[in-house]
């Protein structure tokens, strides 16, 4: 049984001003809260709809309806689990190897794309503008499908932190140099622009490493990669020489 | 002023079965639009909340107030226009160059998204099971950002399909060859699976070439790569030496 209070507790944790006064998030789904449990996420509470989860501590878990899941659930179809978590203490930037840094991604699913893509090609660190949507939103964390407890995520002033980083940096432009014909490191920061607008004016000022990727077919229409595509593109070139 | 037909009209066209008895889709906003217009999709009727695309006859065209294309619309938040087109005939398959295909693309999102990849990397045929979701679908031809006036589609039988083809057949796994280490050619069919079970059994018989996009990193619990990406880091893959 899940209380009044329990339910507006949770459906308010959809959004990011209650995520961080009660500094708490949750996650769906047995696959994304098996990891989270096997990291270093503190478990909150645990709300199943059956048996799950063995090695959590019964005082954290509830047995609950699928109609009061549905209550807390932000999924268009709940799932049969739903875990909040407390939000743990940012740990600081690890400013060494690749890093992924964002600059005003707006939409939570490709938000969680990229986070799975730096857990896929072994990218531990990735830095986010103050305008880009939070890891925390429940959007993202299903869309992670369990990367959030492996990519270390902090928000920044973007400008800043590129200002004062000894690490090349890099950005994908229409006039930058083709990306297959370069030799990559395997240090650097590669800013990956909004989803509209692409890398802002401040930030893209400090980018000396100019890049492209190349479009094939005789028509060039096309306008753009979406940007969750365009990272694993890039991500991919960056690794498979290294 | 729409009337209450043409609303249950374009209502309708939300579902399959009938786009398919009415052999007509639409699309909404500018962009996608004025793509199909240029190419060869022939409009049966425009709504819109302004004045646009004088270009059309005005006997196909209605202005609408905006709560009237929010009663048409697909969208969360409806855009400024909705265009009904009908759907062209298939045409023949170009069993040349490369091809994507596609065993069982649930999401109309990832399809989108693969079209978009597709117009980008100059692949101008898709073949899709007939289990992948239907290219009309409203959320598929808003992901195609009018890539879907570029990409010829066709549906199959996608394992006669492949049985048939005289074009080396690709298809990634587990276990197979090292992308980054392989000689792709120019021509051959490359198959994307299902998000759920990856590539069907009966398919995976057919398929000599094995491929792997290598994971990195130490942790190597990253589960799979979306299907989207992994299609975006191959099609990157079999051009970029081309």
């Amino acid at each position: 049984m899940v209380t009044k209070n329990q339910i507006k507790l949770i459906t308010s944790l959809q959004q990011k001003k209650y995520r961080q006064a009660h500094q708490l998030f949750f996650a769906e789904g047995v696959k994304g809260i098996q990891e989270l449990l096997q990291s270093n996420f503190e478990l909150e509470h645990l709300y199943a709809t059956e048996m799950l989860f063995n090695e959590v501590d019964p005082a954290k878990k509830t047995i609950i309806s699928e109609s009061d899941l549905k209550k807390i659930s932000a999924l268009a179809t709940a799932n049969n689990c739903l875990a909040v978590f407390k939000i743990p203490k940012e740990k600081p930037i690890t400013e060494n190897g690749l890093i992924v840094a964002l600059d005003d991604i707006r939409d939570p699913g490709n938000l969680g794309t990229i986070m799975r893509l730096c857990d896929w090609f072994g990218i531990s660190q990735l830095v986010c503008s103050e305008q880009t949507v939070d890891i925390y939103n429940p959007k993202v964390v299903q869309a992670t499908m369990g990367s959030i407890a492996r990519v270390n995520v902090n928000y920044v002033d973007l400008e800043t932190f590129i200002q004062k980083t000894t690490l090349p940096v890099f950005g994908t432009f229409m006039d930058g140099k083709n990306i297959y014909a370069e030799v990559l490191p395997k240090e650097g920061i590669i800013v990956m622009g909004n989803e509209g607008n692409g890398i802002s004016q401040s930030i893209e000022k400090l980018i000396k490493n100019r890049l492209t990727i190349p479009r094939f077919g005789d028509l060039q229409q096309t306008e753009s990669l979406n940007v969750a595509t365009a990272t694993a593109i890039i991500l991919s070139e960056f690794r498979r020489g290294n």
